[in-house]
């Protein structure tokens, strides 16, 4: 089976052999167990600082090669904590591990995965620990694969590996229908079906990254969501066949914050007007979200669509050279914006969803400023300063 | 050109944006600029703290891994701090620079170096940041080079890609007549040659490890020793024909705490006897210093010798066992000893040398435990607690 833990499961070393006790426990029960770490609690936090101090403008290929140090030091230590426990094990970084990706630095994809060192060490009784978060492109060059990099590695590793089970450890109790930091009647959720947790993943429910959720889907494997401070059945992320008797509902309100709009206004409407506004975006790596065409009027019409507010600035500038180009009037950017979603299969199929959404924001005065939907979710961005009781009011019209 | 920076000379980011500024210096001088780093500052103590309180003897291979993200932070550090002044920079870790070495863990020796990407990257124009101290084992395990590892790597690499000059950055000014935190009247050295900083070094003098000494000297490489905090002559260590004028007098003191001696008593004296004691000790990588054969005597003999006080327990309970093979008397002990050096090239062709190191051991009523001789060094071990008075008194003595 193949263990996650996350950087909170691992912030000191007393946490570090609380996790291993998890392991050891496995490896006791007859499992062969591969062992996925994120860097250190705040170790990144540090190296950033660390970097942020020499340097503006840090290259990312350099700053792949400081932040893969994270976990090339959480991996070590988790493997001298279960031999200190009497378990044989051995760490491997990415580039031992086999974990071969693209060149991206900073959000590389993986592309090949060589498990044969881990599967030797496994053959040989040892449980093998696996840096996660890192890999190796072309010409042994380093290379981290973006926020939540971790899951990615553990997911593909327990598919790879055909996995009995992939558990991952987090500092959260598992999948809740709600942030219960937003609402203290959030509901933990036995089990979830793929599209939704990509759903909630996307809209902003961070437990899970949703390229770990994709694929996990995509090879069938099941994930298991716990604790790693206590017992408890945590959330099983499986398939919507698995879970059947609870389509057609609403299971969950996402939502997120620091959420921008860019408005293009008065584009002339012609075929592939849409790919030269978004394919310079995709070059500079800024996903546009939410995207609303308004209806073409007297030839022209307006594209405004969502980017994090991280993102805003770049792209207001990108957007302002293609909007010349086009001959768009003007492009607008409005910042303060968040996002909420209500997330359930098959919940398109079902008007009185979003009719009771709109109805309910409506009912606490809070403006839609955009919607967008998709088979499992209907999102609406609102002001950011009306997030809480957008949500907390959701999760309560819904019965969650 | 090679430069080396040690940990002192990068223990914070204002340091290393220092150290980038003399190697921005070189390059634009005109050097192709190869730099290795140490780990900052204090960070192999950290990470060893980590390690301590996760295992009480955790696995020389792990700690490896571990060890080696000192360098990992540093290498990319440096190199941002190039690229913030304008310089292309790439850092590499040991086995991307493909340092390639034997599998002894903690102390593994470099086997080869295939410096391809390292010219690939001058070629380009880049100053390449090298993380010294580590390489590559078979199977791309993680190894270190032990005590003065980066040292090692900057003289190989710069044997390998023939340099035209190797510079050793430290946080002290350069090799002294004797350490000037003894002694104050200590003297600045222009020049050493390689066979008296070989003995200097294995006698205690801590700024350059014998091993990199070693392999300049093979490949005729000087090495400069320069303060990295100011400007200032240094010293070279080059062959002792380049300094013919300094033959045949003593050049330097170098003394060593934490010395404990082991006494293997009533050795049956029969050829083979001596291999059957420092062989097993060897195998620990227990390396026995100054070692003295009494004459042999109704066909029995002592056999004594030093090793450092860290392996000194390790070593006795080896001894214990060998003793009784062998069929020896017993096995003493003695900690809290010291040695002291006379050091200079052809010494032991100058009686004159011994006779004034005795008598001014003597005449400040220090008794002499050991002694032990080579071409260009005299050695004396006394007790610790007269190691002071012992160094400052022979400085003096001997005019330096």
């Amino acid at each position: 089976m193949v263990q996650k833990f996350g950087g909170t499961s691992l912030g000191s070393p007393a946490r570090i052999k609380k996790a291993a006790k998890r392991v050891a426990a496995a490896q006791r029960a007859g499992y062969d167990v591969v062992v996925v770490v994120s860097a250190m609690g705040d170790s990144t936090d540090r190296l950033l600082g660390l970097a942020s101090r020499v340097a503006r403008e840090p290259a990312a290929r350099e700053l792949d090669q400081l932040l893969s140090t994270g976990e090339g030091v959480s991996a070590p230590l988790m493997s001298m904590a279960l031999s200190e426990l009497g378990i044989a094990a051995v760490s491997l970084l990415g580039f031992q591990a086999g974990i071969q990706t693209d060149q991206r630095h900073a959000k590389a994809r993986i592309v090949g995965l060589t498990p044969a060192r881990i599967q030797r060490e496994l053959a040989a009784g040892r449980v093998v620990v696996v840096a996660g978060f890192q890999g190796m492109g072309l010409e042994m060059e380093v290379t981290t694969l973006g926020r939540g990099g971790s899951d990615t590695t553990a997911v593909a590793l327990a598919a790879s590996l055909k996995a009995q089970a992939c558990e991952i450890f987090t500092d959260v109790d598992g999948i809740y229908t709600v942030d219960p930091r937003f609402v203290p009647a959030a509901r933990l959720l036995t089990h979830i079906a793929y599209p939704e947790m990509l759903e909630l993943a996307s809209a902003g429910a961070r437990v899970m990254h949703p390229r770990a959720v994709e694929i996990a889907e995509a090879y069938g494997l099941e994930l298991h969501v716990r604790s790693s401070f206590h017992a408890g059945p945590g959330t099983i992320i499986t398939s919507e066949e698995a879970i059947m008797e609870d389509r057609n509902r609403v299971r969950g309100i996402a939502h997120e914050e620091q959420v921008a709009r860019l408005s293009v206004v008065g584009v002339p409407d012609r075929p592939g007007i849409a790919a030269s506004i978004f394919l310079p975006l995709a070059e500079a790596d800024i996903a546009a979200d939410v995207i609303v065409q308004t209806a073409s009027h007297e030839g022209v019409t307006d594209m405004s669509f969502t980017v994090s507010s991280a993102d805003g600035r770049q792209a207001k500038r990108i957007l302002d050279s293609v909007a010349q180009e086009i001959g768009a009037r003007t492009v607008l950017a409005q910042d303060g914006l968040a996002k909420v979603s209500v997330i359930g299969s098959g919940i398109r199929g079902q008007p009185g969803v979003a009719a009771n959404m709109f109805k309910t924001l409506s009912g606490l005065g809070i403006n839609i400023e955009m919607i967008s939907t998709s088979e499992v979710r209907i999102t609406c961005i609102i002001k950011a300063d009306r997030i809480k009781d957008a949500v907390a009011g959701l999760h309560q019209a819904f019965n969650l």
